[in-house]
């Protein structure tokens, strides 16, 4: 017999910007599987700042309701559509982004810089349609022709994993049979595929950081902290934590962090560049990640990263957001500036990995996960926005 | 018995900038040899704009006269100071830069990074201080209070080759012994030590080009036909020169470009990245290669380079020139801006491979050299400038 979740699943729903109170948890029926496509019993789903960026304003690129969003997944496959052979009925999986795995850059290992990454994660075709809710047809942007049909997008990143079943692209599925063991380590798991990979893929698989490294995060959210674990499980002789956050400097410490910088919001932010180079001895740092894309921060990643560093941008900056670089001076220093999305991984070899890691007890997740069930959303939403939780975690 | 180049040597002095008729050939003494320096009898040099661009102001950073310039010397070895071991007399020798050797950057292999590049390289303390001429007492603008002391300055880039005999720091010798045979070959090579070493050294090693790259490099002059010659030697499934001049175009398909694209004065630059878009089915180029340091061509650089690829910044710009990075679409990209200087080579290790090359016939540099006797340097600078010659070098 099929478990509730399967038989009647429900899905938080964004019928328009949630800052607009328009996400509701409804009761949800789906379509039935198409060709490389799985039905997914959502065990958990981490929440990130991308599903309120997409699901955050009443248009602009990527944005369509009435959607699903959630893309931190994790659950138990319950069905297998055709030409599907990632996973069987019952395997653990846990949920990436997905790609088109036939461009340049997904050929040469660098899925997460797909060139069609925006259009397969971000946009929707007639196909993505893959809910229906009772509650959707009056409420619904836009209804298909015939009233039983799915009105309500889904595979957001591949996934749309803020409902307790959902169906899957095959290219999003990291099947991780073996590897885990119970449906609450799975939980737990559920933010590897997006936030965890994101920032400790930057620090050790895209920078290949190592024990002469010094390393500055700047910002502390999940991404930073990641990327704090990452730089303790690289061995980085210095992980410099940054954030305006005394609590987020404290976890920090705690995940790794040797030194903290707080950034005062009315200070001169040349202050944490000053405090970087006083705690390197003047050098600088080898490797400075940015996880806020605020491009005065980025700026001043740039000054702080030592002759012949690396600056990584992983922070999304503003569509209108710049970098002003002085060239020569750049070229003298041999510095360099990169753009990583993802941490540049291919998930299913990275997130392996960071299983290993966890059971090590080198990636305390713990320490930054909080679990919210799914009729709390709005507090998880709020915990988020306040700081108060590093990274919310819906159960289904 | 000394060869006259040693017994009554002769160097090109600077006196002022050479706009101005400010360099003179005439005859030196040379001062006594000091710890870790050798006399070297100079071959030949090849003419760098460097050159010019330090004895080409009246003041500014770096500019000291009266000096002598030149800093792609090669000779042989004459004489060794106190605790130099890098050679002994009657070595044949290439001349590179200096460096500190105990910088971080120094320490782990990327000596063109060193933190007292410039300091070493371009800066001037009173024991460089190192030729004296007869005519100099009246023209020097600083007379030291001995007027038999040395009051020409050398050591620029460790070595001031316009001269017949020099004072070359230890750290600016490559020791050729062994791997060139005439004085004529040595001649030929003179230039290896920067403006070759420079741009191929950018393609081969900074970028580890390889055979599935597509290579863009802008502006043909003599490090960016090294570049072409350095994707050919590293096989990059296709090589395209940029440059206004037909004849530097016609130049690079000859020594292997698969692609030319001619930029025209008048013309839009963004027609440039649309030719490259369109030489590469869409895609741009993996690596593109500046070599000019014209912002506006750098700017369209990194638009004509594809996903995940790199751009290397070669060429000087301004000192106050600037690049506007838009951060999001450069992170979701996944490219990189990288910042190289001297192909970030270790010369010792590089110079080598490139005489290798040479002898198989891969680096043809015959095709881009042309030998001026230093009583012709005027000529030689004029046709340099005039883009008639590539490379000019010097014969002492």
């Amino acid at each position: 017999m099929p478990s509730p979740s399967i038989a009647q699943p429900r899905a938080l729903i964004s019928y328009s910007p949630h800052s607009s109170g328009g996400w509701k948890l409804q009761p949800v029926t789906l379509r039935p599987l198409r060709e490389k496509e799985l039905l997914v019993e959502i065990v958990a789903s981490g929440i990130c700042q991308t599903d309120l960026h997409f699901a955050g304003a009443e248009s602009g690129f990527g944005v369509h309701y009435p959607r699903v969003m959630g893309h931190e997944g994790a659950g138990y496959v319950r069905e297998i559509g055709p030409g599907t052979t990632v996973a069987k009925v019952g395997d653990p999986v846990i949920m990436s982004f997905s790609c088109c795995k036939s461009c340049e850059p997904c050929e040469r290992g660098h899925p997460a810089h797909c060139f069609n990454f925006n259009a397969i994660n971000f946009e929707v075709v007639p196909e993505n349609f893959v809910f229906k809710s009772p509650a959707s047809a009056s409420q619904a942007t836009q209804t298909p022709t015939d009233s039983s049909s799915p009105d309500i997008y889904g595979k957001f990143f591949g996934q749309s994993s803020f409902a307790s079943a959902s169906i899957v692209r095959e290219d999003s599925i990291v099947n991780v049979s073996g590897l885990v063991e119970s449906k609450d380590d799975l939980a737990l798991l559920s933010p590897l595929g997006c936030g965890i990979q994101t920032g400790s893929g930057a620090i050790i698989n895209a920078a290949s950081a190592g024990p002469n490294d010094r390393v500055a995060v700047i910002g502390l959210g999940g991404v930073g902290l990641s990327a704090v674990m990452g730089a303790k499980i690289a061995g980085c002789t210095q992980i410099i934590g940054i954030d305006r956050h005394e609590s987020r400097l404290e976890l920090a410490k705690e995940l790794g962090a040797t030194h903290v910088i707080r950034v005062d919001p009315g200070a001169d932010l040349g202050d944490a560049t000053e405090a970087v180079k006083a705690a390197t001895d003047g050098l600088g740092t080898n490797i400075t990640l940015d996880t806020t894309g605020v491009p005065a921060l980025i700026a001043e990643g740039v000054k702080m990263t030592a002759f012949k560093g690396r600056i990584l941008q992983v922070g999304t900056a503003p569509e209108t957001g710049t970098l002003t670089i002085p060239i020569h001076e750049f070229m003298v220093s041999g510095k360099q500036f990169i753009g990583v999305v993802e941490g540049d991984v291919v998930p299913r070899e990275y997130i392996p990995e960071l299983i290993t890691w966890m059971k090590e007890g080198k990636l305390p997740l713990e320490r930054i996960v909080k679990f919210y069930q799914a009729e709390d959303f709005e507090v998880a939403i709020r915990d988020m926005q306040s700081g108060q939780t590093v990274k919310p975690v819906i159960l289904w």
